[in-house]
């Protein structure tokens, strides 16, 4: 299985301007797997609920077609970050689509900061995709501080993560060798870089995008700055073994009854 | 307050000698919380379930006396692995005492490879220890790897881990800034170094013996070989507040109904 990150420098509310520097990034690129960062074609720093409600769209608009297009191009599934408009909400969401249809979407469960402000926090839990022979989990950026997120992915069955991100913090890259080695799986880490002003607030991204395997080992890392785009191969059936020693499974040998959840 | 670990090479069997070793590496060393590593004075490459049963003891035995003298002499609350013999039972345990007391026992929860043949499982949970006006987590090892350990000992409310180790791998140092940044905690690593070579089994274990504050900073790290006791100034207040932004606490933040247990 080929798959694969875009690392790149969204202009805020710009979808066009950034539809076309992700087009011209994966220009010849062939994979089953692309995973391009979070809120990719509208930017990150928002500064009303008003501005994340306007730059919103539902399932089938513009950035659906757009993904499929680029589907239909790279002959990957494509999994990307965009708020997402769903009745009277905005969720900061992913969209997986293929060249002919919309897999799925996941609702971010865990906001950082001021995205509790212009979003409503995903209610409809943590999922699993199937993109045959794989199963695909998926989390954005902040959900990766919470263990429960990779951890529930994995018990839920998935071979890989792809995991959207905006990172501010320096802690998720390295963390993210903590998260494959414990739950045994792959993780493709799709970040953004370039800094981004706007009301308050300003924010450096700080790119390194990743592709983590099984052992923790970093098979990919991006720059700090810069376009990056990598499609390595990997073989998702090697999450499938979850024993560590021979008398270790990494998720048989939990012992639920005494972790606490509350 | 001042926290250290202690690292050492036991010799098998030799329970005398490694008392000796470890008093020598204490003489003149005064803290408040001093970590042992696991099973430090029988050592670890056990051979069959008849020679854990013969080399373990029961609390007020022979290692709970040198180590209450130990905690006099050092002033500090004193956390040790040793093989646990209760009723019928021998755990892979962890004792705490001080000058007067014995404050408690862990018994290992998870355990690694063949430890399964020499050992019972932990049956009594995991476990927060007061040590005023301190909250004090306990967990062996290979509980490392499993994130619910260390998260139920946040949830439970304790300030910092004693994490007493035979380490053979070499994920856990590193995973350990991991487990300290999503919990907001301190943690007190204490690995032992050396080759063991029994019947079928030839370990070397890592050394680097670690204090990780609540950022995942790393405060302390022991050579990979090499005797080393280290004590360092903590203020384990700063793992109270789980606030990482304005906006974020990281156990109140959690999203429980959407966690899978199994």
């Amino acid at each position: 299985m080929r798959v694969g990150y875009v690392q790149f420098n969204p202009v805020f509310g710009a979808r066009q301007i950034n539809f076309k520097k992700v087009q011209k990034l994966l220009k010849n690129v062939q994979a089953d797997l692309l995973v391009l960062p979070e809120l990719f074609a509208t930017g990150y720093t928002f500064t009303s609920k008003q501005e994340s409600h306007d730059l919103a769209e539902e399932t089938g608009e513009e950035t659906t077609i757009f993904l499929q297009n680029l589907a239909k191009d790279t002959g990957a599934v494509i999994v990307a970050g965009l708020p997402l408009k769903k009745q009277d909400k905005v969720y900061n969401a992913a969209i997986i689509v293929n060249d002919h249809e919309v897999i799925g979407m996941y609702e971010k469960i865990h906001l950082f900061n001021k995205e509790k402000l212009w979003f409503s926090p995903g209610d409809e839990g943590f999922k699993v995709f199937d993109i045959r022979p794989w199963k695909l989990g998926v989390m954005i950026c902040w959900d990766w501080i919470f263990p429960e997120s990779s951890r529930t992915l994995a018990l839920m069955g998935a071979d890989l993560i792809a995991h959207p991100t905006n990172l501010v913090l320096p802690y998720c890259q390295k963390a993210m060798t903590t998260r494959c080695i414990e739950n045994h799986i792959f993780a493709i880490t799709a970040n953004r870089y370039g800094s981004e002003a706007r009301g308050d607030d300003k924010f450096e991204f700080g790119g390194q995008s990743q592709i983590t395997n099984p052992w923790g080992e970093v098979l990919s890392s991006g720059p700090k700055t810069g376009d990056s785009v990598d499609v390595i191969e990997i073989d998702p059936a090697l999450s499938r073994d979850k024993k560590l020693t021979p008398l270790n499974d990494l998720l048989t040998d939990r012992r639920e009854k005494y972790y606490r959840i509350s």
